[in-house]
């Protein structure tokens, strides 16, 4: 046996992935209650970095959905670089979006922190985010991939695109097909922006998976008067949907408040990002009625 | 005198800058022989990475001319990483800029590479280009901060926006003020695109300085097929400009073929950008005569 | 409440920490089974990247005490960037682990790489790794803080120091005060070796920290032949450990083979240690009988 | 023509290059008016980072000399981020040098910055600095090249160890085979420290390359409370000298004071890397007269 080969970090991949573009070439278009990602349609995904009530989930779910987002994002549990920083409502924040999730009709996307919170999230999301910290947390992407449901899998701080293509492999080698990959920004040199949002990687994806291309704008540049900017970058260069922070009262946001979009912000974004969409012969996605 | 202030390199700028969009609120535009830059008008300037022929530098403007390039780069002093590659042809280059010049009549931006190269390029050039390994050359940027002519100025490859900020203020401060910051990709651990371009970088320049700011896309990425995606994303994130490098037949290109596309690939390209740019309220410039 | 303060990912820290040198000034010195790390002697630990076998460990076990390495690690959970390599002998690895640690009498570390194995691992294990890909797992982080055995906590690839000691603090703040931090190397543009190690990270933790300081010189080079000369570094500049790859037979490992060095490699290498350690002032702790 | 070859960025180097350690088997010893760099003894080079007047520079170099320093360091052409920080003191700094290299009979390193300042540095320092902001300016180095004194060429700021030999290849090429690469710390993510000093650098340069290597611990850390313990690691992985900054008065320094140690620290740091070089079998250089 070559045992050499296979030792090294930077050892060559297996000969057949079933992540690469070759393994198949019309590319993967996922079905998530109606919402197609992947395909024609760019899906925008809003909501507030954490959940933080009742009120300011169900408040920004219906300010993103009429403005035309047709996924809501929210954490429940919320990996903070600072022990003393606020860690989510856990179970209580699953409560709430599922809650909201029944009063919108909008799916949701949420993180999972930890193998042993795959269940309870799984019940309660439609999309099950693994963040930039877990991305090569490469135990919870089994038990992703065992859990059923569509993944959201964000690029890792310096993850090479490379590492991000084999951490979507460990979750397809458990039979779950249905990934999209999310680039976040990097970490560089550069500190006038929380990360470097490297937008080369939309193309680069694509070319090599077949998997969708999601992009977060907000973690990407970490101030909300960039969202916008380069939310339409992002719809110009290809992405198959947006994340984007959304948040009645950024001022007062438990997290992430810096880097949130209000409402009404958002609102105009949208108008922009229909004709930058156009301009490259796709749409974006408009809300759907949840089929529960 | 506070000398403890003015000492670390990380000090405090100095109050007033000449490069702060506070030092002139409504934006530069500069006049490039009827060429606007900074204005309503997206400028493409593209043609080789270097010169190498009177044959392959006429072949190649009249090819970006007829798909709507209205400045023509082209390389005659190219630094390069090892002493064993092609160096450029030097004066016999810009002589042959000059020619094609004429009878094209798109106005030329070309590298210089050492002060004592700046009244030969001068003399021939309509924009000075001051190349990302010398953003830091402080004396170069002082001699072409005295030469009268438009100054294309590129990132550094790990600069920062503040030091490439510093940089301009080199150049303004000897009483020109027609610069042109460039981001071109910023070197990280990614490693399967030649840099990472950095589009966090348009929307933070133009904030913070009234200067406008092009975009390359070639040495953004390295790879000719992404120049396409990155153009796109370059226009609909509010780049007053791209650098675009175009070669006749790009295995034979002397320097930096992989990057170069074929002159129907920029023209394709060219239709799609005309796209995005109406999409985001602007639109490409049209080639002018030269007044000369 | 001031929740802006709060909120945003670079936001003050708690004004008293657990981990700042203030907590502790005359620092904290671990004892692991009669080892003390973080006072006068420097601790060596060395053994395989992974458990592969019974005699592959007892006879690098074997070998690295005699040349004088007062600890036995060794992999039994393998986070592998692909999910075709060698992912471990988990459970099986850790009874290898348990039965060489009777027959040697050298105290263990070895990793933990999910909260449901925290249990399995401190059964057997002396000390409990956390590595770098899992720094950022607070979860993971809380629940070793409960394990009630000590810690080697690794900096993430691209893990500023003050967000290392913000994880330390996630264990701290459980009530675990055993922590060692581990500096492994950081991931930037610099690709002739795995990674860059940063020793600056040495004396910049002893100054913030009472926590004693260990290096990781294979990861941080990825090349054997380094090893031996940034062990000497690290020495001098003042770590408190090194742990250190090696494999009886490199070619033949099962990961991280180019890395480790051979017994006879590494005992000539702790001859010169305990000249450098002398040098400066310490000496090179010597293997102790478990007292179990 | 194999011109595709010879054309990208990161192309395959000539095959027999002046740089490779295979070029010079048994190492390059430059002798600097006595002083030998690249054999048994380390050198250490010291000094202020600018020169600020006659009696701050002739100060300190007695204090330099006196702890046992064999070089002066200190600039006179200064490249400043902003253009309002002080720029050197330049011809008139070049003359204050050269007085006090009479007085001390230390030979002196400056740096030179600008093709058309070679001359007059050449005609007053014993060694001719090129520093980081100018490891890429090819055109310098050629010019340095030719200047028949030895050259001291720092590392880019975000240069790989290639790139760093390959500009040290421009200098060879022109027949100046004395020439100092020196490891100075690269840019990276971690801003607790000014650069990240790459120990690493060292045995990589030493293995692939015949010319002595230096490190320089006050850029590479921005601290002078650090510096004595990246000297001791400096010492220890086998650096053939050290270029350290000391400043009588580090508060009033016109630049770089907080990296700057005083003399009093500078005499004891010198003390303890007599005892880490005679561990790893060197041992320091003493000054030497000036042969003049």
């Amino acid at each position: 046996m070559d045992t050499w080969r296979s030792s090294g970090a930077f050892s060559e991949p297996a000969p057949v992935r079933l992540v690469d573009r070759g393994a198949k070439p019309e590319g993967t278009v996922l079905n998530v209650l109606g919402v197609h990602v992947g395909g024609h349609e760019v899906v925008i995904m809003a909501g507030p970095c954490a959940v933080e009530s009742p009120e300011q989930l169900l408040t920004t779910a219906q300010a993103v959905k009429s403005s035309g987002a047709s996924v809501l994002r929210g954490g429940a549990f919320k990996p903070r670089t600072s022990p003393y920083s606020f860690q989510g409502l856990k179970e209580e924040g699953l409560e709430m979006l599922a809650w909201v999730r029944q009063e919108t009709g909008l799916p949701v996307v949420t993180e999972v922190m930890d193998t042993r919170q795959v269940d309870a999230v799984c019940r309660h999301a439609d999309i099950v985010q693994v963040g930039s910290r877990h991305m090569h947390d490469y135990t919870l992407l089994e038990e992703v991939g065992m859990c059923g449901k569509p993944v959201l899998l964000k690029r890792g701080m310096s993850a090479t695109l490379e590492e991000l293509l084999l951490a979507a492999e460990y979750v397809l080698k458990q039979g779950n097909e249905d990934v999209m990959l999310c680039e976040r920004g990097i970490r560089t040199f550069e500190h006038s922006t929380r990360n470097t949002l490297d937008l080369n990687a939309v193309p680069m994806l694509k070319k090599r998976s077949h998997l969708p291309v999601i992009v977060d704008p907000s973690h990407g540049t970490g101030h909300w008067w960039m969202v916008p900017w380069m939310s339409k970058a992002a719809v110009a260069v290809g992405a198959d949907g947006l994340l984007v922070e959304v948040h009645c009262n950024p001022q007062e946001a438990l997290s992430d408040g810096p880097q949130s979009l209000r409402p009404d912000k958002f609102c105009s974004m949208m108008t922009e990002l229909r004709e930058v969409a156009q301009a490259v012969g796709r749409q974006i996605s408009e809300p759907r009625a949840v089929a529960d």
